[in-house]
């Protein structure tokens, strides 16, 4: 259970407890984040209500909003906390340097992520419904910004959002057609095999030149 | 137009012409197909109906279920026309031997083809609805393993059905980021910068060792 891990991670700023003083910001942050995986998780996207989350962290939806914002902000800001969580963040960081095989890790972590968490099938509904549903596709835009902060930083802003741009056609394209289009020969392939054949597309993409 | 183009691709086997005899297959093919064309591209693929294509064509409805099947498989088919007719099947073949910039050439007119045909919308509203409408899935899966059928041999199948695949996630991603979520940096970058810099991936993908 992804949520589990959430205090695990060494880099995060954020320590979950049992309710916190209100004035804890970043522990009521936590609860909320902590809510959010399990009720995103447990009911998908759409079921999903600012209420449920609220009261499952303890907290009045009014804090939810002030700290997150809409449905749509949290369900993105849940995303990327999980992705950095599971050293999404760091290994996006090292692929910026030359080196063999950061792609590939950062491949098979983000398959890993959407198959076996709790809130993958949450992120798969966001997948599919990204062409038909407007607020879909404002909170695949708002992951893909939060990606681009993660990997700023050594080069001009507008070459690194364009290298993140890149890493979104060939991340958001391989999800749809292993996971949505369900492509029998993508689909059966393994994780490994993925990561090394798709791996360098990432290193290049982020770390070499264009 | 790229109905108008039809006759002119050197390696096509269709000849249209005004309405031939009924013996004469191709022909029958051909007018389907420039109907099928001329119906997709004016009023979408949900709208669009066998009827009205048949009487485009002049002939029987019963005739073009014949050579095409059901409305799904005739749009996959008109598709792949016109990805052949352009000389993307030319160009998918001339990126399986070693050289440079085939796939930046691949990139470009794939790019081109829907920023610039008739058809353009009606395969981005394909696209679109692909996470969410199961024959826009089918149609989709149709449409990539008719790139396999452009690109087989020199491998085992298999390994070829796998490389097809690769290339699906690339296109699919980069047709997804610049044109359904319009990722505000993919889609304000000239179509010549994405072929130079996604189109060694696609060189990796179909030709490269992985």
């Amino acid at each position: 259970m992804i949520g589990g891990h959430m205090g695990a991670a060494e880099d995060s700023q954020i320590t979950p407890s049992r309710r916190g003083p209100r004035g804890g910001g970043d522990t009521a942050r936590a609860e909320i984040l902590n809510a959010s995986i399990a009720v995103f998780a447990e009911v998908g996207y759409q079921s999903a209500t600012i209420k449920a989350i609220a009261a499952q962290a303890g907290v009045d939806t009014k804090l939810v909003h002030y700290y997150f914002g809409t449905k749509a902000d949290l369900f993105a800001a849940t995303m990327s906390f999980l992705f950095a969580d599971l050293g999404l963040r760091d290994q996006l960081l090292a692929v910026r340097t030359p080196g063999e095989g950061q792609g590939a890790r950062y491949i098979k972590t983000a398959l890993t992520f959407i198959e076996e968490s709790d809130v993958g099938p949450a992120f798969l509904a966001l997948i599919r419904s990204v062409g038909t549903h407007d607020e879909s596709r404002r909170i695949m835009l708002t992951f893909i910004e939060s990606v681009l902060h993660m990997i700023e930083g050594g080069e001009p802003e507008a070459q690194m959002r364009y290298r993140a741009s890149l890493l979104g056609t060939q991340m958001l394209g391989l999800f749809f057609v292993r996971y949505i289009l369900k492509n029998p020969v993508l689909a059966n392939v393994p994780i490994d095999q993925l990561a090394h054949d798709i791996g360098p597309t990432i290193d290049r993409y982020l770390g070499g030149s264009l």
